[in-house]
């Protein structure tokens, strides 16, 4: 029995909402919500990572003119801890609701467990639901914002956004879920809390090399390959990485975190990071692009860094994962 | 399509570790391993907690001469910031590894998602592993230990221990998972975090009623219903709860909280919590009793409360959820 889960399951609709500095960037007019402030009109920012969440659930479930008892079960997770952002966002749903911690893989992975149930049969549709916020990722993570910390050129922006997907049994029209290979959990002795692009590159190469030898397929046959998010940094890294098990990224291979912000203009560093990097620019700019044919073949790895800031000031290295996901249309 | 997730696995194997507390307590002699200083040989409290869970889980491998590669996914959490716990914990172990947040109801959800991938084929085998530790569970939601805090009698004591479940395909002999219910996360108001019961019970009910419906079987159909971990205030009031719905849980309702610590010679108030306490109890007793044909038709709920420290803190009030599976022998 291989590890790679053959998956047939469909796209039916995604919805997303970020922030300000997000709505700047090079992928803004694709997006389905932004707000100025950053607050979505809460109080905390923790709240306002919430509402995202429930905005981008409910924008996904209104394109397609569902409702909540459609859906049977929510796949959810984000960074906060004890993952608040997802239960008091999609508390009130009345929907079966599994919590996920995947670090900025989390999209990677509550799609992969939706595409399962669904294939499956188990329920007609089900959604994948992710977050992430600046403010309350950076003040639990490093510093609050307020102090205005001077950041390394290797640490990426958490990004702030959400990303909805329903996923169940789609027209031919819709971009099809195909396969799915976990990631493991890989920890390569990097412990700089500010460079976790050189932390997830060797967990996404792992399922890289282990997808093609298994597949038999190379890089070359995907129009797409798409990390979810190692940054510049990790991104390059990865590049080497690949190299020495006989793989080369070609002029195919982007990263989520790199498309977000603009390089030049945006003062982001090493690119964007957190859930709602990957899950927003997946529904925001992967898949329309799918729908409209200029990609056919894809790979997504949703990346991440599973550490957390007691084990980095215990002298703990970062583990990693990197989930990977094959959609076509 | 009902909720109600039918499943056709076993559970092939299981082990678990636990601290001193929980050995000198009235399922002390059942458990594989405990620590008398609660340590494991680590120099911090939350390696502890990633000591136990690889111990836990390696034990459940041994006990039916498995190995990594014989297992096709791990789900896996805990209750530590970003679940590290389990990632680092599991790192190494070269195997697909999906991270899990349901707070003390991580366990049922594990085993649910495990369930579903080996009934529907897609591994053979899958392992869900989840843990707690006293020590590192309360300097996080409330204070250091060393501190000595008093205790309001309806707080429960974090369980110092974790359990591992191999599930698969195996023979007439061992336990079966039947079905599952997962649960919605509920928010009645508590905001008490020192009585997570209040907080759970709402959520363990509305799972329950649910199930009972839509089974149309009744609580006096099984020998056993078990909740984890309400603990003693949970659990009473689960009773009244259920009784407004119109069903009565007689003496074949107890909760994993209540039996895994001596109410009167161990100073623990309202029982015992986390998501080591399930996961022990339901190893090292529900499951040998079961074996034992004590009981043969089990329904198991792992509840959960979804909060944290900072949205206490914020003022939120407290969500909940109940995770629902039927075991049988």
């Amino acid at each position: 029995m291989g590890n790679i889960i053959k998956l047939n399951a469909s796209f039916i609709s995604y919805g997303n909402a970020v922030g300000k500095k997000e709505y700047d960037g090079p992928l803004g007019p694709r997006f389905d919500m932004h707000c100025t402030d950053d607050r979505y009109g809460k109080a905390t920012w923790e709240s306002a990572e919430s509402e995202m969440q429930r905005l981008a659930f409910n924008c996904a479930l209104a394109k397609k003119n569902l409702k909540f008892e459609d859906i049977g079960a929510l796949f959810a997770g984000d960074l906060l801890n004890q993952c608040v952002g997802s239960a008091y966002g999609l508390c009130g749903c009345n929907i079966g609701y599994y919590g996920l911690y995947g670090a900025c893989s989390t999209c990677g992975e509550g799609i992969t467990l939706a595409s399962v149930f669904t294939t499956h049969g188990i329920y007609e549709r089900c959604a994948a639901v992710t977050s992430s916020h600046n403010a309350s990722a950076e003040r639990q993570y490093r510093n609050p914002i307020e102090y205005g910390s001077q950041r390394t050129p290797t640490s990426q922006w958490t990004v702030t956004g959400a990303g909805a997907f329903i996923i169940g049994d789609g027209d031919a029209g819709m971009v099809k879920i195909r396969a799915a290979l976990p990631g493991r959990v890989i920890d390569k002795g990097i412990n700089d809390c500010n460079n976790m692009g050189a932390a997830m590159a060797p967990a996404v190469c792992d399922t890289l090399v282990r997808f093609f030898r298994e597949s038999g397929t190379s890089p070359e046959e995907y129009d797409l390959i798409i990390t979810g998010d190692l940054g510049y940094e990790g991104a390059s890294i990865l590049r080497a990485l690949m190299a020495i098990d006989g793989y080369t990224l070609g002029e195919n291979y982007t990263d989520c975190g790199i498309l977000i912000y603009d390089k030049r203009l945006q003062d982001t560093h090493a690119g964007g990071s957190g859930c709602g990097c990957s899950a927003s620019v997946l529904s925001a700019y992967i898949l329309p692009e799918m729908r409209a044919r200029v990609y056919k073949r894809v790979i997504f790895v949703a990346s991440g860094a599973m550490m957390s800031p007691d084990m980095i000031k215990q002298g703990e290295s970062i583990p990693a994962i990197g989930h990977l996901l094959v959609f076509e249309v």
